[in-house]
């Protein structure tokens, strides 16, 4: 399989990649960012995986997430990739909130989303390989964190293997799509009108149905235009508390769901993440 | 004068805000971004103007800089201006190097520029008044830094005006632009043929013709494309070891002339700012 440089810059100490490839799981060539932190020659470092928002690329995080200091600091590899297949041939919808940009970290199992929208996949088993491969990781030592949608995915992949990612984190994440519009949308699209088939990528259904994790970390701000309708921390909140998971909730006065909110707390997510790595 | 808000968001405790406003030094709409960190009410903050390069608007740092947190943490505003006059009606040319994006921080004498391209006066005058009423700025405390083209606007305004500014930084500065095809197109453009009147906007020349600052902090990637052609940071330092001025010039192994170089280094130049504005 190809694995192409795009372009590759030093930055603090370290190497700041952008890779493209084609994938199996989406059918399309996909582009990822992985900066790689200084570090001796031989030594191999755990991964910590960052999952964007609806309308992101790799970009927008490697662009603004200002996760680079810390990483270099703390000795993190951080892989960014794509939030859903793109190009011609590939469906799409007209809003924003589905198809491209919005892969919303599931297989699709429906019509026209079936034959490339297997993010899922993509994120949890063929990326992971390529990472593996062209990286010095430590596969045995991986977290995850993401936004928004990302931290949908973040919060239903780290709960879905809990054997895989030793810390999980997000900023804003939708905690119950099946509880609100984009979620409602997105997964009646890509899984079918069977609401039992959406618990899966739904991570307070998947510990009201017995996922479990030790911790996990969510900062919201409390600014934020989409708290009230699309995101509902308190949800996760509730279903934590009932299943004895220790979630750190920290409401942020003042913030909003950019990422002037996300680079604000990110180093602290992966200090939080490195405690748990060690 | 209108001084519209653009947009404003909560980022690690303060506002990073976007403002427009009409401007009399160039006759246009002109578009800045101005981070204020968290501090007390009635206090009044040093202020530390970043002047961006080539093709870039107020944009590219406000999104790849990563000076929030150590502004932040020092208690700096930072304002980081367009870098030219833009719009139907103001003057262009099809190179990157030359027209909209490239204002080179001069006042243009010459037609078809002159009419709209006044960065100097912009960034000396109109804009420090507007940044004086509309901000809880300390405009006895001032410092300028600036990247390529912006360190060409930072080293010649700062050693006109070093009264004012405490402290001059830059990452891959332009030094010496009448003796480079950037600065020898950009001077040529705006100022005519008369190499005499380009003395005053070229930093070696400048330090050659009696101009004088206390010190200097220069930041400059050895693998930057730019270097050998269009930079020559050595003729900076000859000229700053004739005149007595401390430069400190940092050669930076393995970097380039991005964002992923600025940001590496931008928290460092933060501090050394800092400490001349106490």
């Amino acid at each position: 399989m190809t694995f192409e440089t795009v372009s590759t810059a030093k930055a603090y100490g370290g190497t700041q990649g952008v890779y493209r490839h084609d994938s199996t799981a989406t059918g399309t060539p996909m582009t990822v960012s992985v900066y790689v932190p200084p570090h001796k020659e031989g030594q191999r470092l755990p991964v910590v995986w960052y999952l964007s928002g609806l309308t992101c690329t790799h970009a927008n995080v490697t662009d603004k997430g200002e996760y680079r200091r810390a990483c270099a600091e703390l000795g993190l590899i951080f892989v960014a990739p794509d939030t859903s297949p793109r190009g011609e041939g590939v469906a799409d919808d007209p809003a924003y909130d589905m198809g491209q940009g919005a892969g919303f970290y599931v297989d699709a199992t429906q019509a026209p989303w079936a034959p490339h929208f297997g993010m899922w996949s993509y994120v949890t088993e063929e990326l992971p390989a390529l990472v593996a491969t062209h990286f010095p990781a430590d596969m045995d030592r991986q977290s995850i964190m993401g936004h928004s949608m990302g931290g949908h995915g973040a919060l239903t992949i780290g709960l879905t293997l809990p054997e895989r990612f030793r810390a999980i984190s997000a900023f804003a994440p939708i905690v119950a799509p099946s509880q609100v519009p984009w979620g409602e949308k997105a997964l009646g699209g890509y899984l079918g009108d069977d609401r039992a088939s959406w618990r899966r990528h739904d991570a307070v259904a998947l510990i009201e149905d017995g996922a479990r994790v030790p911790a996990m970390l969510v900062d919201q701000g409390d600014a934020d235009q989409f708290l009230e309708e699309q995101l509902k921390p308190h949800l996760l909140a509730t279903a934590c508390e009932a299943a004895g998971i220790d979630l750190t909730l920290r409401m942020q006065p003042g913030y909003d769901h950019s990422y002037y909110f996300i680079s604000t707390f990110m180093a602290d997510h992966l200090a939080w993440h490195a405690e748990r790595l060690r």
